[in-house]
């Protein structure tokens, strides 16, 4: 569907309540909007019709006011880091963004409750750099620099949630502004932890990608930082959950990452970058990153972690399921588990999925796509690598540049994969959150009553449907 | 109001699609539904038309159909536990009462993922002992036994949430039904920790005291057992929040409880209970309760958790926080720490109030709760004791059993500390949740739009307003 032209009178509107420097126009140069911050398979450049930059949220209200009067709809954009398409306008329809980006004023600390309100538009580094002269961090280790708007509005979890859990675990409030009749700006921005006075209502923005509200502000309960920490990589043959498990009685506590990066993910990674693969007869099948750490002042110093981690892999050693394993320094540790995304890409076309399955079903779940994409696509190599310790896996099927998969074998591996995580009651989207790049996916694999309950939610929350992606799934594009 | 009287052949027809074993009338003495389990002031008999006891969510939709058939508004109720009225039934309306007991087969228990899938009606003693074999545990630390259902309709926090977090935090999906139109079944009952495929509406039941519809499935994010525990108590004069900064900072992700008991609590319930005091001076006008626990079997044991508690006194001690401290068994300190709610009733008339305030305003709190009362109501003394390292305060004020508050003077102490409350942005309802007792507060205390939101997710999700306690503050009751 192509819309029809907007005429430049309702974009003079915008400005005229905005101001006129608040308010980007095509021939202003949309790049920064138009673009996604990182290469999105599947998402090409797309057009904005404007680009609003409210600085409170009673400019948020005249915008979505300015929305619902002309019938525009609107695409909330952070920093335009997410994976699945919904931050980023589509080339072909009457779309406004409404970027966050000057919603960004400095955070409001409270070192004595270990919390903090921030704007939407504030970025994950401006946050950790408010935090860090307190020892507080918002623990959520990520390969992008995203806003906290759009990190609630995704739910982003990382690296580190088997410790300190997702984003949603850290919201204790949220402001946020609704496209209904009345413009409504819901207010939750209570920082108490002990607090069930009512209808909690922040929870109901996060995860929503921008479809139920404008996210204006946020509260967030902070973690203190790591005072120690310490990391091994373990070189095993795929121990499916049993190293999972045995790491979680040793480590306790401890434990706040167990990551697992396939041998293909590790030698693309070190040949596309360099790094050092740190065992004698190169990758293993399964790299498995543990980290250990404590908070603690009068706790474990590192030298006790070390010891910590030594006895972990010693005890999985005797079970047989560990072949090797080195202590390495955190940093030297993470830089080759950072490397990998980058690392695949610079190898070739990478299919992603971004998927969980149960713990017990890592080892099956990969050697039927394994075996799978070698039978159907023999020149494809899943290079896989992930949250071993939440059951998340980035499952990414990489094929030479030069002989890139057609359309029908694309289709091929994402039935495979998609397959896969259905049959073992998986998640086809385990962090990247809700887009047009996996709406029908939604359809397919959500029971009919929650389904049914989300559609009437967002009719309730938009009812003439201005909010969010065209391509969520949720409610009917407005008519333009 | 009171409502006109129901005929025979209204209850006839739910023990129709029941089965009348599963229905249960006046005649058949329905004690154990219409009084509180627990004393609950503001609360006494209530009077249910009849009592339904499903044994299936599709049972349960058979339930809801008739209410609304009816016009019969049904209260749930798990175990009948609640502390606000929110589960016993007004003694004066139409009003049934959806019973949860049976809905409580065996828990499916994934040791692998530490989760569980639970029944609503499941008590929290008996997932405990289904747990206990695998060495996981819902870390709810509670004066009561509830029912999943009815934990996850409150939120509970209880007394490990420092480390653990509140219920809501370990809710990973619920099954639910609605009592909208077409009697919807909300299915969310994926077990996945990463799992961000669309909105999580599992979240909206979280809190929600029955009024948004039925839970009847519960899954469940699980801890691992403590393998190692040690308690200090601590003699203080009130520190305000500088000892909690402390512990926190010492004992890190070890400490897992930090609990505060006014002297005059102390006093009560060693007097009530024969219990002894482990300071010679007497009861110090705060004891706190400062838990250390470790769920690592490569890591600390008990003696490593002693000597990490006594660093911290250590540390309180020199810098003028503590003036004595003992290091008590822990099922010694938590003994004293539960005689308390007991000890206060045992000594005369409690009025109640669960509220709390951000960290650094508990001393302030205090302070002004104590000079009003003493101004006002001389001869009432403040009790109080809770949940210090998350703000929680069971604010309790105790007069002699032979001389009770009148009227006058009970609402001047409900002024007292809810104005207390309000001044320093704290909250009602700390974990009690919402009631008919604290109705009143949700509408002064609520912003707007919050409020405006709920009442529209209310009608949205019970558009007949069948669902709840009548006194629930969202939406209108139903009209008889």
């Amino acid at each position: 569907v192509t819309a029809a032209p907007v005429p430049d009178h309702v974009i003079d509107d915008l400005a005229a309540r905005l101001g006129p420097s608040s308010v980007l126009r095509p021939e202003d140069g949309l790049d920064a909007y138009d673009l996604p911050a990182r290469p999105v398979p599947g998402t090409g450049r797309g057009r904005a019709l404007c680009v609003a930059r409210p600085r409170s949220t009673a400019e948020v209200r005249e915008v979505l006011s300015w929305a619902r009067r002309h019938r525009v709809r609107v695409v909330p954009q952070g920093a335009n880091t997410g994976l699945v398409g919904a931050s980023t306008p589509p080339p072909d329809q009457r779309v406004a963004v409404l970027s966050t980006e000057l919603l960004a004023g400095p955070p409001t600390v409270d070192p004595v409750d270990r919390t903090v309100v921030a704007g939407a538009g504030t970025r994950l580094s401006a946050l950790d750099a408010a935090l860090a002269p307190y020892g507080l961090w918002l623990p959520i280790d990520l390969a992008a620099d995203p806003t906290v708007g759009g990190m609630v509005a995704t739910n982003t979890g990382g690296a580190r949630m088997i410790r300190h859990g997702d984003v949603r675990r850290h919201v204790l409030g949220v402001e946020a502004v609704l496209a209904d009749d009345a413009v409504t700006v819901v207010e939750d921005l209570s920082t108490l932890r002990k607090d069930n006075a009512g209808l909690d209502l922040a929870h109901l923005f996060v995860g929503s990608a921008g479809a139920l509200g404008i996210i204006t502000k946020v509260a967030l309960d902070l973690d203190r930082r790591p005072r120690a920490r310490a990391t091994a990589l373990v070189a095993t043959a795929d121990p499916g959950h049993r190293l999972t498990v045995l790491f979680e009685a040793h480590l306790g506590e401890h434990l706040s990452a167990l990551e697992a990066m396939s041998a293909e993910a590790v030698s693309m990674a070190s040949e596309a970058r360099g790094l050092r693969v740190p065992f004698a007869g190169g990758p293993p099948p399964l790299t498995m990153l543990v980290e250990a750490s404590t908070t603690a002042a009068g706790g474990p110093g590192v030298a006790d972690l070390e010891a910590l981690l030594a006895g972990a892999v010693e005890a999985a050693t005797s079970d047989g399921l560990a072949a090797d394993a080195v202590l390495a320094p955190p940093g030297e540790a993470w830089a080759l588990r950072h490397a990998l995304t980058e690392g695949l890409r610079r190898h070739g076309q990478v299919l992603g999925f971004d998927v969980s399955v149960p713990r017990r079903e890592l080892g099956p779940f990969r050697a039927e796509v394994r075996a799978a994409v070698a039978h159907w696509v023999p020149r494809a190599v899943v290079a896989d690598f992930g949250h071993w310790g939440d059951g998340g896996i980035h499952c990414n099927v990489v094929l030479p540049a030069t002989d890139p998969a057609s359309e029908d074998e694309r289709r091929r591996i994402r039935e495979i994969v998609y397959g896969a995580v259905a049959a073992r009651n998986g998640s086809f989207s385990a962090e990247h959150g809700i887009g047009p790049l996996n709406a029908d996916l939604w359809e397919q694999h959500t029971p009919d009553g929650a389904r049914a309950l989300s559609r009437r939610l967002k009719d309730l929350m938009d009812p003439l449907g201005v909010l969010g992606h065209p391509g969520l799934p949720y409610g009917e594009p407005v008519s333009g």
